[in-house]
Order: C-alpha cells, then sequence, then structure tokens
C-alpha cells in the first residue's frame, strides 16, 4: 500500500487554513499537517482593536474556526503549541518545537506550506522587552493586552507609529478611556496615504483627543522592574502606562534565515503567482510572503487578511493538483477611526515618483450624500492618473459614514486600467440618501481630466 | 454683423441646464434661450419624498440653482412660465405659449435640444384629475402634495405601484403618521428586481406597516366633489384621503406627435449616442429621450437623475463643437426605505430570458460586517451570469447600512464586461467595520462561479 502524500503546513491561521481547506476540499488522498506555535487558529487579527475596545465581548467571538473542529470535521492534522523552528529543503522535513513539553522532532514532508503570518515591527531598543509593550498582530498578543489593561487599569498610552493598527487602538483605547498620544515618524501619519491626505487624518485624529507627535522617532523605553514606563524619542521622553507598537508589520520568518528559500532583505519569502517559493515543493502565502502589485508591475509586501485568505487559497488549489494564479493588489485598504473611514488604493506621489512615472492629481471636498439630504457629509477623494494617458493610478478618500467603501470602484477601476474619462461614464447609484448626482469618485475624475 | 446662432432648449432641470451650462463654458457665440413650463430650473426631483417626509425642511434646498442665477451668472435666457406647444422642424422653430398671460408665439432656433423630462404614468381612467391624487416627478407636483397634506391632513394613502418612488414616497408618508397602503400589479413590488428579491422588499415593506395588495390592478379612481375618496382595484376598494402615482415614469413628448421628431411607441425620443434626434440640428436628453443599455446592446428607456445629467452634458458637448458620445447605461439604481438599502444593476431574468440568453443565478445571504463587528447585518446579494463564461449580466443587493452602495462594483464590472472570476480576484477593501474578508459580492461570486 502506498503512503499518502502528506502536506505540512507551518501556520495554522488565515493563510494556512484556507489552503488546508482548499486541499482537503479537492483532494481527500492528502494527509494534512498544520503547526502552529499558539493555541489559536483560523482567527481575525483584524478584529482585534474592537476585542480590546470591548465592542467585540470575548475574544473567542473571533476565531472562525477551532483546532479541534479542524481535527475532527475536516480531518486536518492540526498541532497547537507546536512552533518550526528550522527547515531542511534538502532532505524535505521541518524541525519542530512542542513548546508544551519542549521536546523536538523532524517531520517530514512531501509537500510544505509556510504560512508563519508577521509580527508587529520594533527595533531592537533598550527594554524592548519591557512588559507593558504590545503588538497586536497576534490573537495572543490581542489577549495578553486585554489581560493587561484589566489587572493594571493603565491611565496613558502612547502608540508608536501611525498606521491603520495604530489609529484602529488608538480608538480601541480612547473608548477604554485611556488618554492616547501617538508618535509618528514622518510629518504626517498614515504613511499609506499621500501626506496631503494624511493631514487630514492627523486633524481628524486630534479632534478625537488622540495627542500627536509627529517628526519623532522611537529611541528607546524606560522601565521600572521590568515594566514600561516611558517612550524615549530623539525629542521628549513621554511617560506612559502602556505601549503600543504600530510600525508596522515585518513577516515571521527568522527561522528561514539558514534555509535555501529566498527571501528579501526584510525578510519576506519570494513567491511567484502560484505562490511557489524557489524550491520544488515550498510554497508561501500570506503575511510571511512577498506579492504583486498590479499598478507598479512589481512585487510587493502588504500585510493583509484578504491577501493572506485568496494567496491561502492559491496556494491550496495548487497543492492539490489544480491551477491558480494569484492575480495580484492594487493595494487597497480601508481603516475606521470612530466615526471616520479612509481609504487608499493603487500608488502614492512617492512611489510613482520612485518609478519615474508622470502623473497628474488632485483632491476635491464634497459631500457624502445629496447637499440637502440631511447628515451629508464631508468626503475627500485624492486621484492620481498617468499624465498623457488619463490612465487611473490611485486613489484616496477620507469622509465619513458609506465613505470609505466607495474605493472599491477606483479598486475595480485600477484592476482593469480604466482612464478618468472611464470613470466618468461609469454608471454608478445615484439617490439622495447615498451621493450627490456625480458620485465624489466620479466629480474627482471630472476635475483631474482637465489636467491629461 | 453676423447674428449669434441661437440654441433653444424645452425644458430646464438636470438635462436641459446641463447642456445650457456646458455650451455656455465651451462657446460663449452662443444665444440660449431656455422654455421652462414651471416656474423652476435645475431641482432634484428625487429629493421630493424627503421634502414631503420633512428631512429635508423647505422645497428651496432641492433647488440647485434658480431661474435669476441662469440669467444673471450664466447669460442664459430662461424663460419660466413658459411652455412649448408645437415643433416644427421644416422651419426650425417651436411653438411657445406664455402661461402667465396665455399669448403664443413662434421662436426660431438654429439648434434645438428637448429636455422636457417625464411625468407619473398614469392610465386614462375616471376621475384621473381629481384633486388628491399626485406624481411625484415634478417639484410643481411636489409642492402640491405638500400643501395638499398641510391643509387637508389626509390620514391615509394609497400608493399605486411598487417602484422606486412608491417605495419613496410610503417611508416618506409613514414618517408623516399616514396609513399606508400599497397596491401592485404584478406578485412581488419593485419590478426592476427579480421576484426572489422582490419578495424580500415585500416582506421589508410589511415589516415598514405597509399594508400591501398584490396582483392588484387600478381599475379608477372615486371622487366626490372632484376629490378623491377611494382607489378601486380589480378586487376590491380602498377607501383613501390621498393617492400617489407610482406606476413609473413617461416622457412629457405629447406635443411632438405630430412633428417630424422620431419616438417609440411609448412615447420616448429616439436618439443616437451623440443624443442627436433623426431631424438635423435637434437634439434630446433625459427622462423624455430614450438610451442605450450597455448589457443587452438594445435602446432601452429609464428615467434616472443621473442619465439626465450626463445624456444633458453630452448634448450640450455636442452643440457646441465638440465630440461626445453617451457610453450607456447598465441599469444602476438604489433606494433607501427606512433602514433598508435596495440596489440594481445590469439584467433581469425575464430580460434575459426575452433576449434568449443562457444564464446562471444564485441569491446568497450573508454579512454587511466582520460577523463579530457589532451591528453586523443580514445582506442578500443576487448575481446573474452568462452560463458557459462567467460574464456578468447583472446584480441585485438588499441589506442595511452600506449595502446598496456595493453595487457600483458590479456595475463598473457589467461596464468592463467582467467575469464572475474576475470579481472573485478583485482587490476590494476590508476591515471588519466594512465587510467581511470577502466582500459580500465575491461570496456570492465565489458560489455561483461553480455552476459556469
Amino acid at each position: 500500500m502506498m503512503n499518502k502524500p502528506k502536506l505540512v503546513i507551518i501556520g495554522g491561521d488565515a493563510a494556512g487554513m484556507s489552503a488546508a481547506s482548499k486541499v482537503r476540499r479537492e483532494n481527500s488522498d492528502y494527509e494534512i499537517v498544520v503547526f502552529e506555535k499558539s493555541g489559536f487558529t483560523s482567527y481575525s487579527a483584524c478584529g482585534i482593536p474592537y476585542f480590546i475596545s470591548g465592542k467585540v465581548g470575548t475574544y473567542e467571538e473571533l476565531i472562525v474556526r477551532s483546532p479541534e473542529e479542524f481535527i475532527q470535521k475536516y480531518k486536518i492534522d492540526v498541532r497547537v503549541f507546536h512552533e518550526v523552528i528550522e527547515v531542511d529543503t534538502k532532505n524535505n522535513q521541518v524541525l519542530v518545537r512542542n513548546l508544551n513539553d519542549k521536546t523536538q522532532f523532524w517531520e517530514t514532508y512531501d509537500q510544505l506550506l509556510i504560512a508563519t503570518g508577521g509580527k508587529s515591527f520594533c527595533p531592537e531598543v533598550e527594554n524592548r522587552e519591557a512588559e507593558g509593550i504590545f503588538g497586536v498582530q497576534s490573537l495572543k498578543g490581542g489577549i495578553k493586552l486585554d489581560t493587561f489593561i484589566k489587572k493594571n487599569k493603565p491611565k496613558t498610552a502612547v502608540i508608536v507609529g501611525g498606521g491603520y493598527i495604530g489609529l484602529e487602538m488608538a480608538e480601541a483605547l480612547i473608548i477604554k478611556g485611556l488618554k492616547v498620544t501617538l508618535i509618528n515618524r514622518e510629518p504626517e501619519i498614515m504613511n499609506t496615504l499621500d501626506p496631503d491626505m494624511g493631514k487630514i487624518v492627523n486633524t481628524v485624529m486630534t479632534s478625537l483627543g488622540v495627542k500627536i507627535y509627529v517628526n519623532e522617532e522611537l529611541n528607546h523605553f524606560e522601565a521600572k522592574e521590568n515594566r514600561v514606563t516611558a517612550v524615549v524619542t530623539n525629542k521628549k521622553t513621554i511617560k506612559t502606562d502602556l505601549v503600543i507598537l504600530g510600525m508596522g508589520t515585518s513577516p515571521n520568518t527568522a527561522f528561514l534565515h539558514n534555509s535555501k528559500i529566498n527571501l528579501t532583505e526584510k525578510g519576506a519569502i519570494k513567491v511567484n503567482r502560484e505562490q511557489r517559493t524557489n524550491v520544488k515543493n515550498v510554497w508561501a502565502a500570506g503575511d510571511c510572503a512577498m506579492t504583486y502589485n498590479l499598478v507598479s508591475k512589481k512585487p510587493f509586501y502588504i500585510a493583509l487578511g484578504t491577501v493572506a485568505n485568496k494567496t491561502g487559497l492559491v496556494a491550496g488549489t495548487n497543492i492539490s493538483g489544480q491551477k491558480a494564479r494569484f492575480p495580484g493588489v492594487v493595494a487597497t485598504a480601508v481603516c475606521k477611526i470612530c466615526v471616520y473611514e479612509v481609504a487608499r488604493t493603487g500608488l502614492l506621489e512617492k512611489e510613482l515618483l520612485a518609478l519615474k512615472m508622470e502623473y497628474i492629481q488632485t483632491i476635491i471636498k464634497t459631500k457624502s450624500r445629496a447637499h440637502y439630504y440631511p447628515d451629508a457629509k464631508d468626503i475627500y477623494v485624492k486621484l492620481l492618473a498617468e499624465k498623457g494617458t488619463g490612465k487611473l493610478l490611485g486613489g484616496q478618500i477620507i469622509g465619513e459614514e458609506g465613505a470609505a467603501k466607495r474605493i472599491d470602484v477606483l479598486a475595480t477601476a485600477l484592476t482593469n486600467k480604466l482612464t478618468l474619462q472611464n470613470i466618468i461614464d461609469l454608471d454608478l447609484s445615484y439617490a439622495p440618501p447615498f451621493s450627490p448626482v456625480w458620485d465624489p469618485v466620479q466629480t474627482a475624475a471630472r476635475k483631474l481630466i482637465n489636467e491629461v
């Protein structure tokens, strides 16, 4: 009797379990083993700020499927509290540490999928490991933070970095009644927007009560009895009971540094559009891997739940013997901070400059509903397009209720290489409670087309 | 000295004034004369239900630009209370009645744009002209209704027809405290949706307190002293203080029946994509004219503010000597009834059957936000696609806050002939307050693709 082929997956969250489920659905022959270093599978890391704020009552609500469910219902051998610490691609095996009993063993594979995700980036500064400093990229981190808040009742928090997670955590901590300070290296927060749009987000965050220090960089932390007491920047010392890391995500790939698997300088696994690495039978998906930007036509790193789910599905499809190709991203992302919505897609001015692409741009301010409809709110739309052709290159939106999801029209436009004229020509929906007659994205296109 | 060329426009609302403004911006040579039979220009007819409900305090808020503003600021000779009653294309002139002093005169033109809009359709039944029966396609009609309600304090209303306007007026009258009954000829209301989705709207409307009678058709009205007292259907007599006509829009083109201008059987003016009629130097735009459906690739009638604005702009561009072509519509429309949102785009099953197109379809029910996020609400998405290719043919959405505007992604997809796989591949925005990881439109596409 032939042995079943064995798929080993490292990491049991979105990318890994999407792949595992797909392989199980398509090919019941595979033995599937998943090593997950935490006790959790398939949870929404994006939901952690809402668990912290209390909008979501328990962390269990963030879990889509438990290890037990995968084991019993899907016959997927999920082994939680197991960390892979080395990959030996020559002998098709991985070295696994059982975090419960501290034993180690080698596990062989026929196919290997690396889906270890990312962690909060933090430079190796003094007191980096002190208690009270939290990343919220993993559920484990989220639960630790929640426990810390309940036990220590902190009154102040410093958020280091003004990206999505930083802003969502600012909202969460404001709701919990903390005094929140945010430090940001660049002149404007949210560097996934252009500075002119980021400036609007600065104003919004300030209006919500967040104290913002821009042009300030983390130098180190102060601690007393291994508990954080202050954040020290290049300019000042900010006393605090709690620190949230919001400086972006770095791939969890330290265990691969001695392997034959190609990584970028920042540690992301290089993959092709089928999610294959350079090593035969080794695949990667999710926040630990690179992806592809459809607008710049270049490899690209972005840590997002949608991409993790989709690249996991592509890897699983290919591993199961079918063909799939990840189409790439246009880098669409949205974020809600209290009543404010922020969205972006495509390329930023700084990216266009680096690519030496000639572009035109505009920002318009209009209303999200018919001007006379109650609660019509300001909405800002920025569009970037190619000089000469008018081909859309990027879009950014800031507004209140109903503003952000409009980015999806621009994302669809980008994917299909639409021009400003094509956007103007779209038959978008209109009724007074939803939009002015010309949707704000079309109003922006109508303004910008004059400069093509 | 040569005379200035003269553009005569019949109708001073969205289409007519978009054209007038465009011609003025592009070509200051033109003498522009606008005949408008009411006292108003450039108002939002779509806003009338919100004026009736009181959400919009005064009808003046619905007016974008007054006749005086056009006259003084734009040098457009707007003559309100002037109705064109005949068009003589042989001699390039129109017969105008001054509604103030009842005089008549001929006005010549070099270019003529017909933009007379539409009116509430009603068959010529008994007591059709009784007081208390209202269409709300024009601001004049809206103001009359508002005055009637304030004066007579009606307690009951019957809405004849279950289209967008009928439903929006139902909301308005419920807010005003009236007991609302709706009669509908088809088994499900909202025949711009497929019956399976219309059924969901029936349930929604009933839950809001509207009494609905389906499979009932208007026979005639009863009246006492020329005031409506009841609606008589093929099944029963419904006593009422007030009637709203919601049986659709018919083009205001009776004055053209003896002209050389080609009309459809239902009276819509036939135009090409430049908004030209069959007669040289005569153009038409807005609710009085036909348009073109990009999905069926056939001429199409739809009365919408967006189309009126856009076709007016196209006509104005061409009249001013530049080139423009109306791209056509995919028949996107949205409607809000209390907290519920309804949206549609593309073709219905009945239209696909009539076109003998082989299609597949699915309805999914999912959530508008991450399942754990507070106030995640049900959202229904129906997709229709071509059998064999998976090319999108239509989409319908019903849900609560944030549901309807998702139709714009489907409208963009339709315009660009995207397949279900293309929709699945889109990089749409995700964060827990906005969407599940897979946007509902993608979840529907993922389900339907199995049937291609």
